[in-house]
C-alpha cells in the first residue's frame, strides 16, 4: 500500500445532518473538501463516491479514507458488523454498510470510528491534546459522549464506552430535579448536565441562560465530578471539553474551581509538574476535529495495513 | 540479555507487613521461594538480597526481576524518581530506592510497579482476567484501589490512578452516615464501601457481618455503581473484585444483581456475548496473584530489552 510522504489520504466526517468529505495529507493541507446535507444513505453515499472519483481524477489515487461516524455504528475491527450503522431511528440508515460503501465509492481501504474517537484523534494529535498518550475528549452537547486514549491508544473495551452514563453524586441544592436521562434519570452525568438536562432545568437552553446564572455554578460542578470520575480511573493529562454546551466561556474556569474543591488536596498536581489550566482545557480544532481525525485514522490504517 | 524459554525470573512482593521472594519461570513454576516479615529496609533488602544469592548458586543467573510495591512508590519508567517509595509513614522507608537495592542484589534488572498494577498482570494473564486484553481489578479492603488494563497494557496516566476516590451517588438509606475518606468523606467510594467504611457504619469488621445483615445490600450497592463507572468510560471485558471485604462470595451475586438494577437497560450485556457471570468476578490467584504478576512483570521487561 502507497505510504510515501506525499500520499493523500481521504477523511469523511459522516453526521447526522451534514457529511464532509475531504483528501489532503494528515495534519497538513486539503486538496479538496465538499459538504453537503445528510439526506437518504443512497444519495448520501452516492455523493461521497462522486466526491472521490472526482478527486481521484484530479490528485491521483487515495491511500485510504478515514472515517468518524454518526452512531451507533459498529467499530470493533473483526467483528462481523465492523463498519454498519447499528439500530437507529434515522429513516433508511440502519444496518448500512457505511465502511463499505465509502471504501467502494473512493476505490481505497477505509477504516471506521465513531465521530466523538475521530474527533479525540484530532484533538489528541493536532489540537488541545497534542504532545500527550493519556487525553480524555469529552462532548456536552444534547448527549454527553466522550472518546478515552490510553498509552497513546483509543480505548474500547468490549464496546464503545457511553461516559455520559457516569453515575455521579447529585447536589443537595439540586434536589428538586429529575434528571433527563431515558435509562437512568438524575444518577447520571447526561441525566443532569447534558444541553437537554439545562433546558428541562431551567426553561431554556444553554446559549440563552447569562453567564451570571446560578445554573453554571451547578454545571460546572457537575462536569467537575466527571472529570474527578476520569481522573482517578485514567490520570489523563488532558480533558479537552468540547461540544455545544462548551462554547460557554466561562464555563472552563468555573470547573477547574469546582475540581479543585470536590478533590480537596488529594491529587498533587503541582507535584506533577501539571496546571489546571492545561489539563481541563476546551476542545482547540473546533469544526476542525472530525476532518483531521479522520485523516489521522486513515493514516493509521493504512500504515499499520 | 538472556531470554531462552528456560530463563528463570525473579519476583519479589514488597508488602508493608510482609516480603515474598521467588524464582521461576512466568506462568510456570517456582524453584524457590521465601517469605520474611518486613523490618527496616536495610534488614528486609538485605534478606531480598540474600534470597538472590543463594538462587543464584544453586539455579544460576536471574534473567530480570519484577517488583510489586505497597505505595506510594514512583512507578513512571523514566521518571528521576523511577524505583524510590514515596512519602510514606512507614519509618525508614521513605526515598528508599527499592528498586536499585533489589537490582544490585539480585545482580539483575529489575522493574518496579504497584501491588495492585502487578496483581492485575497476574490475574490478567493467567487468572480471572486470562485471555482478555481489558480488565480492571479492585481491592476493597482497607483502602479501595484497582488496576486498569486497556488494550493489553497497563494505565498509568499522569499519576497511578486511584479509583477508590471515584464520587459516586450516595444512598437516601445512608443519608446518615458521614463516610470514612479523609479527602472526600462520603463523596468518594473509599469513604463509602472499603472497610473502614463498614466498620464505622456497622461497629464491626466486614468479616463479622453476617451474609443478611441489610449492610450488605448497600455494600453491593455502592460496588454495582464503582462498576457503572468503570464499564462506562473503558468497557472492561471482567472487573475482577478481590481484598479482604470481597472474601464474603455472597456479594457477588449482589453486585451483578444490583448493577443490573443501576444500569436499568442500558448496555445489552447479551448483544455482546457477555455474561454478568464473567464479568463481574472474583480473583483467581488469591494470594499467588502478586508473584505471578510479578513474574510477568520481568518478563516484559527483559523481552522489551
Amino acid at each position: 500500500m502507497s505510504n510515501s510522504p506525499h500520499s493523500l489520504y481521504g477523511a469523511v466526517e459522516a453526521g447526522g445532518t451534514k457529511f464532509v468529505c475531504a483528501l489532503g495529507e494528515p495534519g497538513g493541507r486539503l486538496v479538496a473538501e465538499a459538504s453537503f446535507a445528510t439526506t437518504t444513505p443512497d444519495e448520501t453515499l452516492a455523493r461521497v463516491a462522486d466526491f472521490f472519483v472526482e478527486a481521484r481524477v484530479r490528485h491521483g489515487a487515495v491511500a485510504a479514507v478515514g472515517i468518524g461516524s454518526f452512531g451507533p455504528v459498529h467499530v470493533r475491527r473483526g467483528a462481523p458488523q465492523y463498519g454498519r450503522i447499528a439500530r437507529t431511528p434515522k429513516p433508511g440508515w440502519e444496518g448500512v454498510d457505511i465502511l463499505g460503501e465509502i471504501s467502494r465509492g473512493a476505490c481505497a481501504p477505509a477504516a471506521i470510528d465513531t465521530d466523538v474517537n475521530v474527533a479525540l484523534l484530532g484533538e489528541a494529535r493536532h489540537g488541545a491534546g497534542a504532545g500527550c498518550d493519556d487525553v480524555v475528549y469529552v462532548t456536552v452537547g444534547t448527549g454527553i459522549g466522550a472518546g478515552l486514549m490510553a498509552n497513546g491508544r483509543i480505548v474500547y473495551g468490549f464496546a464503545h464506552p457511553e461516559v455520559g452514563h457516569m453515575h455521579v453524586p447529585k447536589l443537595a441544592e439540586d434536589a428538586a430535579f429529575a434528571g433527563v436521562c431515558a435509562f437512568h434519570g438524575d444518577r447520571c452525568i447526561e441525566g443532569l448536565a447534558s444541553g437537554p438536562a439545562l433546558r428541562e432545568r431551567w426553561g431554556t437552553g444553554a446559549e440563552n441562560l447569562p453567564p451570571e446564572h446560578h445554573g453554571w455554578t451547578l454545571q460546572a460542578r457537575y462536569l467537575a465530578a466527571l472529570c474527578v470520575n476520569l481522573l482517578v480511573t485514567c490520570a489523563p493529562r488532558r480533558i479537552i471539553l468540547g461540544g455545544g454546551v462548551m462554547m460557554q466561556a466561562h464555563l472552563f474556569a468555573r470547573v477547574r474551581m469546582s475540581l479543585c474543591e470536590l478533590l480537596n488536596g488529594y491529587l498533587d498536581f503541582a507535584a506533577y509538574g501539571i496546571g489546571l489550566d492545561e489539563l481541563v482545557v476546551p476542545a482547540r480544532l473546533g469544526g476542525r476535529a472530525g476532518v483531521v481525525g479522520a485523516l489521522e485514522l486513515a493514516r493509521d490504517f493504512a500504515t499499520a495495513g
